[in-house]
């Protein structure tokens, strides 16, 4: 059983999707969640109060860019990551593996990763007890384990390699993180997309009894269908009652098709950062605002969102304007809206759980959501055939 | 007298000040005001709903840029510029005039002025009554005259000359305005430092018994002396009953100092041109927040501001790391407060105008404000002499 602080209840289940709430010390929220990124404790162009009312109940940080900068000591001495970012409710640290593995020159073996720090050019240690220390001093909510990311493609002897490292120093992880009652600490799962090796890793960490569950090493450019079979075959060697995050993933898709195999918790850049680059996410597609068929575009982005940039009533053609101009509002009004976005899908997606119906939900998302990229029945969208149904950025 | 819906209102005069009421179609504005920049439609980093929450009553807009781009056609046919920005409240525009001056390769003669598009690179002609005509597809509360704004420094004759075209062509903006019981066209006082040109020239708009007034050709480097000399010597030369206009001013204390001469009005690009260059405004002076003294420096902006920002409970080390980052978050909160900071200047003058005690307060502002440039009273701003007085950002 899940333990308070750390208490995950399932409300519900429709096949193999779940709809649950996970008590942290800065509050709960409901699962399935998306996490909106905030790499450098701030989630790009947002103030916080604009990160709430998307619908967000947590957030993720960085542990590797918050170490570099400005320093877990000083985000201490500020009261910790909540008080420094201004953010009340849960955070979830990733462990710093992830970023530190894929540097062009850093050294790996079992007592660590060791790489040079690209601020103040000094050399790092980063260990496991180290991911623990500066994790701790940061604060959130949610701390992950220090693991090795088994990178894609990768051999089955690579994959074994990392699950061997990644089982070696949960238990370092587990013995370093001086906080259990503050921060709970989720193990990952790694093994590539050999499936004999994520089930050993899973079976290994599961016998942990941790409050929570990663699966790695996914979203590293395997593709929509392996990770699907990864996931599909992960998530049920978890444990029932705690939360399973998938880490990294992903586009909507994705995240119907994961939330669809028991995931609970996701994270992902492409909202804020396809923002940045205007491309919207519509509940019959993706746009992308600096085409010039918005140009004279009089509709909001999506005229189903209540977004504040949607019902603010923001016209395409004026977001195109500001992509024009180069004024950052655009960036802060499309986060807005993307965010928001990924909120409704994950809280649309927890409705239909409750209400019995998710792989119907899911079946209808993607109908409306693949059939075009027009958007919602603008004169300008309307018969471009092709190019509209493009769907990539 | 001024009539709706312009109408002027004096509440009250404390020495030169004065504190009113201007009401326009979309809503009464009180003076002194002070009018953020949205040069494309847009206060920078700032959505509507932050620029109205720091007090701003009024936004300003450009004609040059808006003009080639998006276009004023564009703006007109998205129901005008209220509507494009979204920004509900009265709008004043300049006439292009004054950065169409400053480009490079500008033919200027009686007829107007001849550029090129930097956008289409086109051939455009800007003249009075195509300033009009783009001003009233715009469709601002004020529209400003197309005047001949004189340079700093320029001989006398230049001065003269500039007069005579702005007497020029405020007869053909008055002939070409075709919206006047919508939009208040103000004419524009030239004359350079030339204080009996600023004499004739006022003269000479004054009896064109118009629903208000600028005084144009300051703010381009002729100093504060200069401005202050100018102002001095032309606000009292126009009608008691109609708002007065500084173009361009300037820093709070040429605000300051402008409003003692009877000014009711401003604009300038300084709160968020600073802000996102790190440079904020303190009841003490101002900061940057990119030196090091603040990196661990847990207090807000400054502790007796009320904007969202520091309210917010932002510290300077946060928005430090930040700029560090290069976190577009801090061009936004530091804006937040900047616009602030000039909405609670002219607030708070309004009130001593109110009070009775405008030079009073002016006095006290400056007394506190010139003191030290380190905030209040923050340990790392403490005992650190002549680098805290230093005020230019």
């Amino acid at each position: 059983m899940t333990q308070p602080p750390f208490r995950f209840q399932l409300a519900a289940r429709s096949g193999g999707a779940r709809a649950g709430r996970f008590e942290t010390p800065h509050g709960a929220f409901d699962t399935p969640a998306f996490m909106p990124v905030g790499t450098h404790g701030a989630v790009k162009a947002l103030t916080p109060e604009q990160v709430r009312a998307t619908g967000a109940q947590i957030v993720l940080s960085n542990t590797y860019h918050l170490h570099l900068r400005p320093g877990e000591g000083l985000v201490q001495k500020m009261g910790g990551l909540h008080a420094f970012m201004r953010w009340d409710g849960p955070i979830l640290t990733d462990s710093g593996g992830f970023q530190v593995f894929s540097l062009p020159r850093v050294e790996i073996d079992d007592r660590g990763a060791r790489f040079t720090n690209e601020v103040s050019g000094e050399v790092v240690d980063l260990t496991p007890e180290r991911s623990m220390e500066i994790q701790n001093a940061l604060g959130a909510d949610i701390i992950m384990a220090f693991d090795e990311c088994t990178p894609y493609p990768a051999t089955e002897a690579m994959a074994r390699d990392g699950v061997r490292r990644t089982l070696l120093w949960i238990d370092r992880c587990l013995k370093a993180h001086d906080r259990p009652g503050e921060q709970a600490l989720f193990p990952i799962v790694q093994g590539g997309v050999h499936l004999e090796l994520r089930r050993s890793c899973a079976e290994a960490l599961v016998a942990l009894d941790a409050p929570g569950y990663a699966i790695g090493g996914v979203s590293v450019g395997e593709g929509h269908e392996l990770m699907c079979q990864v996931t599909e075959h992960t998530a049920p060697l978890l444990p029932e009652d705690r939360p399973r995050y998938l880490m990294g993933v992903g586009t909507p898709e994705d995240l119907l098709a994961a939330i669809g195999f028991g995931i609970d918790m996701f994270d992902c850049v492409i909202p804020t950062r396809y923002a940045r680059s205007a491309t919207v996410f519509t509940s019959r597609g993706r746009l992308r605002l600096t085409n010039r068929r918005y140009r004279r575009d009089a509709y909001p982005i999506d005229r189903s969102c209540d977004c504040a940039a949607c019902a603010g009533g923001f016209s395409r053609a004026y977001l195109h304007h500001l992509f024009a101009a180069n004024e950052v509002l655009s960036a802060v009004l499309c986060s807005i809206h993307n965010v928001h976005f990924y909120q409704a899908l994950v809280r649309d997606a927890r409705r239909a759980v409750v209400d019995g119906r998710y792989d119907d939900f899911r079946r209808e998302f993607l109908a409306l959501y693949g059939r075009d990229g027009t958007g919602t029945g603008t004169r300008a969208g309307a018969g471009t055939g092709a190019a509209a149904r493009k769907r990539k950025p």
